[in-house]
């Protein structure tokens, strides 16, 4: 009984670590086309979010189920509620992906990527694939020193995102009303994704800890036994 | 023991139902603050927006220890998975309230709404304190049948998101950049907010029906039972 319990969750932990590999292709493709103005690629972004979407229903099925028949309690308990949380996270995730691309494909054949902004953006999607990346390898090996590097990397991203709207308000900026409504959206999009890695980094110490509540006491511990 | 269950069971509900009051007077602050520039309204809401983070950490500890301590199955075990998973949803309502209202002190003294688009978001305010009324009534009453009117009121707000754009994208549309770059954030917040309504709504149905997959049949099995 024990060990089909624990070969449940690892399955619980190989579907998050595959959801998550799903998203970092979605998020690398989305940016991509982005960027140039790929319609086509913009278009497998979309059509592949159904896929995630089905997956995490999947998961949330295969997690509730494993409430029902084992009964876990303790950490066990405490690994299928974050599992469900995570599983929330990354369907957003692939959302946001598909936005992007759909951005990409409303403006098509125009460019998405307003003038002036693309290195910004392309910098700001480098750093969006980085933090999918990192996420996967988080849920793959539950080391906690990863969120620390998620979270610089979301700072980064916040500090684009703060440029981005420094450009758009600035007075050189020559974008029509289309090309301000796109920064803005796109800009927002780029940096929501980055939140929720951090946000499931968070998660992942609380499973370390069980400790909703203090998140960044916790984090110091996870740090500090890990220095 | 089953009597014990069963008042945490309304314990949890009446929290949930708690919740959405403090997030609709967010919403109705939020959308009133921003149509009037009143900034000591907007602050009221961000200060706020503390305490229903924290209600739901209660919420989400109430709920895991009724999974530990109780070990719910059927029925009962998804009215505790669901009741974590609106309160996520709640948590991020109160979030976006909390945006409009950032939105509204960034700009101070000057106005937030952008010139011509004062009565569309009266409108999408209106609609969103509406959607955040019938929210509570349905966690209150559990009655299906209120999922649809969320729905309609959803339908409305994205078709005013749509005039937003429509507006800002026209010939005639003189706003400066930053009021465009407003008027994209707050139709964007305002239409976000409603979503979380009709994701919850979802939520509860799959509550009645246990099944995450067909959210669609299952609500039309939820219209046909109440005709």
């Amino acid at each position: 009984m024990r060990e089909v319990f624990h070969q449940s969750l690892e399955d619980v932990q190989a579907r998050l670590v595959e959801i998550s590999e799903l998203v970092t292709v979605a998020i690398d493709k989305a940016t991509r086309a982005f960027g140039s103005s790929d319609v086509s690629l913009a278009e497998e972004v979309i059509d592949a979010d159904l896929v995630i979407d089905q997956k995490t229903v999947e998961l949330d099925e295969l997690a509730i189920e494993i409430l029902a028949r084992q009964q876990p309690v303790a950490r066990d308990l405490r690994i299928v509620v974050s599992a469900l949380r995570v599983s929330a996270s990354l369907e957003r995730m692939g959302d946001i992906a598909e936005h992007i691309a759909q951005l990409t494909r409303m403006r098509f054949p125009e460019r998405a990527v307003p003038k002036g902004l693309k290195s910004t953006f392309s910098k700001m999607g480098q750093l969006d694939v980085e933090a999918a990346r990192l996420l996967t390898e988080l849920l793959r090996t539950i080391d906690l020193t990863i969120t620390d590097r998620i979270r610089d990397l979301d700072d980064k991203i916040d500090d684009l995102h703060v440029s981005v709207f420094e450009k758009v308000l600035s007075d050189s900026w020559e974008g029509e009303a289309s090309a301000t409504v796109d920064a803005t959206l796109a800009s927002r999009y780029h940096e929501r994704f980055a939140d929720h890695a951090v946000s499931i980094g968070k998660k992942m110490i609380y499973l370390a800890t069980g400790d909703w509540a203090s998140h960044g006491e916790a984090f110091e511990a996870a740090q500090a036994a890990n220095a």
